[in-house]
């Protein structure tokens, strides 16, 4: 039975929300599929996560790797295949718990960055799981700065082999996934040296413990780094090289080969091995960064229509804690995010897309643009979402803190994301070198890729806004983001050429504009996501209310940001006071009508409660009956020996006798 | 042997490091006493925390009890006492990884709630530990609104007992401390019931378990809550109470008593049932919440000068991290508040005692201020502090994501410090209610509390600041936060009473205003906070370069508030953009200046590496080898069962016959 104040909510929708979730899915049909896969998945006891709170690392291990090899006899019982239109859900509904994900870096590294005779060779073997690959690309003293590895690749004409090393402990590679325990093979980067020159960073394709009997091969030590915040169910490694020798076909040689005599030839551009990282920072948005921040509206906005806390009107019962404009302010901008940053990630992925078969046809063209947008967005998503995620815990209360509310263990894995992958500010930075090149170019006449083209058109003009009411249009708001965005990117640009022309050094002056470059590249961001959530919802269907709902979430979205961050708008007098205190209003407002559809709107991301896995999420709302329940099945419910050894000598006052 | 990267940043203090120690802690004396403590401590291998990140829940609250235990001996030993100058030691030394905290909250309450009577009965019982104390006040369904909580206690006039009732599972007691499988008695927090009368909240010991065996009394249902973020090594319980009876004298009774006949005698204010939590709030500030951030500062800041990471200058080693400017805005910042906060702390410390000795005397007169303060406060830095915590924790990037950096214990530690005794937006709404009345009595005229006779000076100046090195001020910027609270609390107070003249209905009109009186709330503590520094830094001896050091952080302090939120400041054109542009020029030259210190600022905080439980932070910097050896220990090196269940048969392809 559902919990009344719950049900209620759902009684008011605004909109019909199967077809908002058809939306989000990209069609009804794709709902139907992955409704299918959802299915299947959670229907079968071995992908079970309900002990998973209760699990240690070792347990949490053991469960991924069972589920891992469960799911290749799933996968063949019903059909699925890596093509299929199935397998893209398949991970969601295992809420990625789930062993050899770093395998699948492993075979896109071989696709991408293989031969034809490489990925003929590999990817029928990795398919089969005859081996199990890694990525071993980050080494303890080194994450972002991928110049800097220190491994060594040397090539020995002799015997036609490379021979690779660890020279020194900060050399060691250091988080590969599935690397600890698990995998038979993996993908190093190192220095390549040919008759000693180097060549710079390299992938080579490295057995690290035999297929026989999972011993580590010659010269190979490896083992697993240890407890972390989260993915207690991955085994993240270490892996120590040292002489170890790989035939000369193992260097991943589509873009670059060395040939017998050791003739170094290249073919395309060197940033080209930077181009799996792109791929992954660009596809872990759906999955890794998304969903949490989608889960933890459900559990954070359902709960906060079941929670009753102290009195809205005296007299009256006391409230649902989602009255409160505080609690209002707190997850209704997070869930415009999600909504947000969805269309976004739509936006990437087409992005993406395009340049990737620019690129298969050796076009290069598109590179600086994607890796700019994919760095900058990356880093912005993250960073938004693991706050959202953060802000819907706390919102919760002392419940939130319970890992049964299912809250801290998005919190702790989603912000994993703003680290790996590339570390957020360095990202940042990454996209801001782009915007201040593209800004010069376009400043001097020269022609820029379009997501900049905006920089070129300087205007200096005022907020035309005149009532709180304009502030719901998506022309003042989207202009307003695009100003700051310019503002800030050539105030920058300022500051550094100041700097340089009075005489301090190139790289100085950037290093001392970095907090600005940042905050630049925030901006570009910020300004894209709006601009690209209101021409979403602009070709919106206007039926079943989907348009009018969306119209609000991406005003709240808008005026969220310009809330948050009034100083950038308020600084050059482009919008004045005034609009600001129309702006707050308009904020306001637009909460009390967003809370009336809060419920049917996270309804709408259609998460079984399994997904969930959440005492506090759950579909009927029944939380504390659940908790309760839940609670009495932890092992801390189990005799301890505290008792015995400690607490009974203790009450038994010997104590008193010392 | 020290890093010498680290040992580098040692020889070029600006001030001595010893001075600055004894300064934090009161007194040289003071640091001798505490670092005694410590040595005691940590030198016993009972107390060693060397194995935590490794152990489950479990085996987290064996050794919790097991060191509690532990402490009294060694206290007898040391000749230790509750009373004595080592006492506000041990907890810090133990890093709080200890069981019974709840016993001393049970204490505390039964001297500031109980008669003369009950404390001579059950202080010395405590004491000895011949009981193990609770404080149950949470419910499942009730945290922050104690007038909504459902426990009731029936006063029966027959058998002059209580007769303590879990009336509907939203009532049942959840999350006290010590109470899931420790403590034999509580404190419960009840609906006090006469004669079908409701006299409102109260609290009674009840005993839960059999001094002799442990079990639960008849009528108790007792358990733990299970896993949450952190606090493993405590039992938080829940509690279901079945016609419970306890005697009449267990209602504790200073401030109002049940005669024989059921006559209901108060004594004083009823408010003082609160004055449990308002101390609790203020004496877990630094323990809780101010230790975490310095603990966070140390490791991220001896981390950023190990690890070196791309190329600042061309040609030149790769840059020791802190050297980025962008490193700096994330860690110094963190390193000012951490300060800031040490000495808001003391200030916070001494308006309580006061205050305390005013109730002793049955003055309640502090009463409010107190509770505003302490509330807002609680509020304030457990908030910043937490996303200081936060902040050094991402500013490590992968290694610090790592438990064995010991930062995401710090993290999920401190985290709870948000939530529990009171939450945060409640606890600044306590405070906005104050100020708001305040703010009403001060434009009437009337005299109000020390700490806001500010709001009644209202000047609508402009900051006078001519460049840059104006905003080195502390006139110029107390002055500048003074006018954003009292503009924040004026306009809120504006909006509320036009909301009120328009019809709208008080509760209404309150609920509607309350984003903007949390503003306001924040921005009240954030100028007391600089204020209190600068006056702070002003009496310190000049001697040792003491006062020159802290100045700087104080400058940083409240510069780096305003360049995170100038818009507060842009608003109403008190500062104008062009003093703007001089915050942010003068704040980022401070951060230079302060990074030649950072190493000597955090080691002055005098942690030692045990305490902090770092691979990271520890005093020489051999971070690698650290992370390397200490990864090794982990139990997920040991052999997994997973490779003969799973991985064999499908690296021997079993799955390929299906």
């Amino acid at each position: 039975s559902v919990n009344p104040d719950l049900g209620s909510e759902r009684q008011t929708a605004s909109f019909c929300v199967e077809r908002l979730t058809a939306l989000l899915d990209g069609g009804a049909e794709q709902t139907r599929i992955r409704r299918a896969v959802v299915e299947a998945i959670q229907s079968d006891p071995v992908f079970s996560r309900e002990n998973q709170y209760f699990q240690t690392q070792n347990e949490r291990y053991e469960a991924a790797v069972r589920k891992a090899v469960h799911l290749q006899k799933k996968m063949h019982e019903m059909g699925w295949t890596e093509n299929g239109p199935e397998y893209k859900y398949i991970y969601r509904a295992l809420s990625g718990d789930v062993a050899f994900l770093l395998h699948r870096v492993f075979m896109r590294s071989i696709s991408v960055l293989g031969s034809d005779r490489q990925i003929a060779k590999w990817i029928p073997l990795a398919t089969q799981h005859k081996l199990i690959g890694s990525y071993a690309q980050t080494e303890l003293g080194h994450g972002t700065y991928l110049q800097g590895l220190e491994t060594t690749a040397v090539f020995d004409t002799a015997t036609q082999e490379f021979i690779l090393n660890t020279p020194k402990i900060s050399a060691m590679k250091w988080w590969p996934g599935d690397m600890g325990r698990s995998a038979t093979h993996t993908v190093v980067f190192a220095q390549l040296y040919i008759h000693g020159k180097c060549y710079g960073i390299h992938p080579f394709i490295v057995q690290i413990r035999s297929l026989q009997d999972h011993s580590l091969c010659p010269g190979i030590t490896a083992g697993d780094i240890g407890p972390k915040m989260n993915f207690e169910h991955i085994d993240n490694g270490y892996l120590l090289l040292k002489n170890v020798r790989v035939p000369r076909e193992n260097m991943l040689s589509k873009f670059c080969e060395v040939q017998p005599d050791g003739t170094y030839v290249r073919q395309g551009s060197q940033q080209i091995n930077y181009f799996t990282m792109t791929s992954v920072r660009i596809s872990l948005i759906s999955d890794e960064v998304l969903t949490p921040l989608k889960k933890a509206c459900t559990i954070a906005i359902r709960y906060s229509v079941v929670r009753r806390q102290s009195k809205l009107k005296p007299g009256e019962q006391e409230a649902k804690i989602l009255d409160y404009q505080t609690q209002q302010e707190k997850l209704l901008p997070q869930l415009a995010a999600a909504y947000a940053f969805h269309f976004t990630n739509d936006y990437l992925q087409e992005l993406f897309d395009r340049g990737y078969r620019e690129i298969q046809r050796k076009n290069f063209d598109m590179l600086p643009e994607l890796h700019a947008l994919s760095s900058g967005f990356k880093a912005m998503i993250t960073q938004h979402c693991t706050a959202g995620v953060e802000i819907c815990l706390r919102a919760c209360g002392g419940h939130g803190y319970s890992l049964l509310s299912g809250l801290p263990s998005l919190y702790t894995k989603i912000l994993a994301s703003c680290i790996y992958e590339g570390e957020n500010t360095i990202l940042l930075l990454q996209t801001a070198r782009f915007l201040i090149k593209c800004f010069m170019a376009a400043s001097a006449g020269q022609p820029v890729p379009p997501s900049v083209t905006y920089l070129a058109a300087v205007k200096h003009g005022k907020c035309p806004a005149k009532n709180k009411l304009d502030f719901l249009s998506p022309d003042i708001y989207t202009e307003a983001y695009q100003h700051v965005a310019v503002r800030l990117t050539s105030s920058t640009a300022a500051k550094l050429q100041d700097l340089i022309q009075s005489g301090v050094k190139k790289h100085d002056a950037w290093n001392q504009c970095t907090v600005q470059l940042v905050q630049a590249a925030k901006a570009h961001c910020h300004y894209i996501a709006v601009k690209n959530f209101a021409e979403t919802v602009e070709k919106l269907e206007t039926k079943a209310g989907i348009q009018k709902i969306m119209k609000h979430l991406c005003d709240l979205f808008a005026l969220h940001g310009i809330f948050s961050n009034t100083g950038a708008f308020l600084h050059d007098g482009y919008t004045s006071a005034a609009q600001m205190d129309m702006v707050t209003a308009a904020y306001l407002d637009l909460l009390a009508v967003i809370r009336k559809d809060a419920v049917p709107l996270v309804d709408a991301f259609d998460f079984t409660d399994q997904s969930l896995n959440s005492a506090l999420g759950s579909y009927d709302g029944q939380v504390y009956q659940r908790l309760y329940e839940w609670a009495q099945k932890s092992p801390t419910n189990q005799m301890s020996p505290a008792y015995e050894r400690y607490l009974k000598p203790l009450l038994h006052n010997t104590l008193s006798k010392l």
